[in-house]
């Protein structure tokens, strides 16, 4: 009898998702084909599936997030996992020492996962050092948002079959954004090349550390790509005044259709939501054939009961 | 043996409820005979029973609500359904697109069905025709708000038996309520004769095309009536100077241990809540033992789970 | 055969818990002996009991809370009842009549247990006289918080064996603190000797009556006792100027690292939490060895499924 040769199986082992930058392909592969096999939870008639009942999972979120927050709450529903939510505006809370008293109440009331979105960079790492509770980083300053880098890759890779040799743009005010982060990591992670778009004042200063390209011109690369992910302009965010106008800003860097005559016919239009309709993109590619931005939505909650699965359960491992 | 004569059978087929006014007396009747099956369920120890299992519902309420949102809730988490609660006060919202994008979203997420109140007439309607979920109007601008609407004439059968030849008055600010237009229409469907009283300035331009009396008398009126339903006087409604002063308005219209002396001896009170003692009636009424009004909200609970019911039922049937 | 005597078995009776005050050991024993079996189902990978499954619980918090209102949740999750939240500012509520119609609207949905959190004294016992539901008090004024007064018993018994005998300081702001009678009341009733510490401003003047000492030195004390209850300074509830700076209050009443070396080996430091580091104690006090904040913390949660539990098998007795 001939001898079976098997692959070593892969074993997921973080008991925390803080971000993308420290995951390798593997990793986020398995992540993708262990979402893979939720997905079609969320589309059969009873949306339930018993993996984390009796396990409970607290929203803290010190910024106001609504889809985030109700995607990371539906997914945790789905597991049958109960959810804490917890809201407080950073400003209300005296900086560090407070997050990690607020999050070691929590943990000492028994919570299982943190989700946590927090204004400070490294506010997730801060969490997972100091607690016993599995921490998922739900956004985190300009740092990283890394389930939606997962989700974004795991709705191209459900389209395309793959990254590898994909070219894609990231438009918009990368500066300020923990999308484009994510993205970039993934994205580049499964063999993607990507392209940070937009005008100077909103390309990070450390860009040439990044593994990506630099455009300030998104006429330039319109062509070019096979996927482009339209960040939101969060006006909240912006200090100053990083461009002249609006209506200039919509002029050089907005998603019209007249721009996207010149896209590859199957070029992928992605946004992490809300849209500003007419800003970053016009309403008729918001919801033109080429947009998988509702499909982003939907991928979103798989992604999402895959990383509470998977970290809960290198949880149980490791205790 | 001889043939057995069924009648045929009635099927419930909206898989949305936006008001009353759009149903005919089969369709209310068979709702209030749903809701009679589920009443018992809120009595028993342990309340709950299983069909919505793995149903989502979004309370998607752009105006404040606590009676009617918890109530919503109740019926849902009795009827094993998970629930998403969504506040956004309507003014933090951009129009019309917004409403449709966020519905889109939550739709993205899997939900099953939208339970919405919003300050703008027909905005059920317009998510209805965007959505696949199903969608229960809980009230909409001055248009409808047709559970409360059910939930009233389900108390008034309930101890009358029906409401064939009732005479009803509906007394206050009948121009800026969606209690009283969705009343009029469960109402005079169901056979009973209706009656707006308030002053003029309440009572809306267009009600000689309603099948309404109008009286700007509650003297006039209090000796003749079999229900009296009291509307809430909704000062943030209220632009302008409506009335010359609340003591004034209360002295014409409010319901007074006085005015109830010469009401019939078993007319019901009934008041959507929450009570303005003192200024619609007075405390004495309000808890007096013509007074319905603790009734209204315990059947709206029964009446709530029978609309999430049918709904859910109408549409796994269309798909 | 010999004859076996039994002790007359005690049976709780109680469908309220409004308040320590009334308590008597033996009620307090029974309940801290209920939680201590409720204690590890917090620690088990499976969080979940079904006593009260089916039973709904509405947290009326009329003043700002996260950890009592989620430790709350938390337990009635536990339990597997559902729970329905419900928040108001004291302000925004007119008085005495609204507070009744409001639990009587919910009564009226079918709820089984309240919690009430309100800013007025005696709250908790108006709603018990006037509703059917279960009542327990989450803090009312400055009266009473009869599960943070357990969950500081459960503590110091878990770890002592037994309160009888014990010396205990309550260190701060004993005027503005409910939770400085309720634990008065736990303590002194299971046999503890109870020291009231601060300045004479925060001092309440009818502390003569009460069952306690007074001392306005902490310096005085800390080396005398086995168990010290830091008060948080409740800056919102402190009008004028009840000591001359923040600084002059933690120099003479905060728990130093330097007092510490004078305190017992052994002594427990307690909080009720969230604490002001460095003002009522310094962060290597609070994080210390000594401390048994956390535990607390924890303990509260078993406490609390202990008294959810009670009073609806109280109330299921009755009817």
């Amino acid at each position: 009898m001939a001898l079976i040769r098997k692959s070593k199986p892969f074993r997921w082992r973080r008991k925390h998702l803080l971000g993308l930058r420290e995951l390798d392909a593997e990793e986020i592969t398995y992540i993708l084909d262990t979402a893979k096999g939720f997905e079609q939870i969320s589309t059969r008639s009873v949306k339930k599936a018993p993996p984390l009942r009796g396990k409970v999972i607290v929203n803290l979120f010190f910024e106001d997030s609504t889809r985030t927050r109700n995607s990371f709450a539906l997914a945790a529903s789905r597991l049958s996992a109960d959810i804490i939510e917890f809201t407080k505006k950073s400003s209300a809370v005296s900086k560090g020492e407070t997050l990690l008293d607020t999050a070691r109440n929590l943990e000492a009331m028994g919570i299982d996962i943190v989700v946590i979105r927090h204004s400070a960079a490294g506010a997730s790492k801060l969490l997972s050092r100091n607690i016993n509770a599995c921490v998922i980083n739900a956004g985190d300053g300009y740092c990283e948002h890394p389930t939606q880098g997962l989700l974004d890759v795991y709705t191209i890779r459900k389209i395309r079959g793959s990254l590898a040799g994909l070219k894609i743009a990231i438009v918009g005010d990368i500066a300020h954004s923990r999308v484009a982060r994510s993205d970039m990591w993934a994205m580049t992670k499964l063999g993607a090349e990507v392209t940070f778009v937009g005008p100077p004042t909103l390309i990070p200063t450390e860009v040439g550390r990044l593994p990506v390209n630099v455009s300030y011109s998104l006429d330039e690369i319109i062509e070019k790509v096979d996927v482009i992910n339209m960040l939101r302009i969060q006006f909240e965010r912006l200090g100053g005044n990083p461009f002249p106008s609006i209506r200039e800003y919509s002029h050089y860097f907005g998603l019209t259709v007249e721009r996207m005559k010149r896209a590859k016919p199957d070029i992928l239009v992605m946004h992490p939501g809300p849209i500003n309709r007419g800003l970053e993109m016009e309403s008729e590619v918001a919801d033109g054939q080429n947009s998988v931005i509702l499909q982003q939505v939907t991928n979103g909650l798989a992604v999402r009961m895959a990383v509470l699965f998977l970290v809960n359960q290198a949880a149980a491992q490791v205790s």
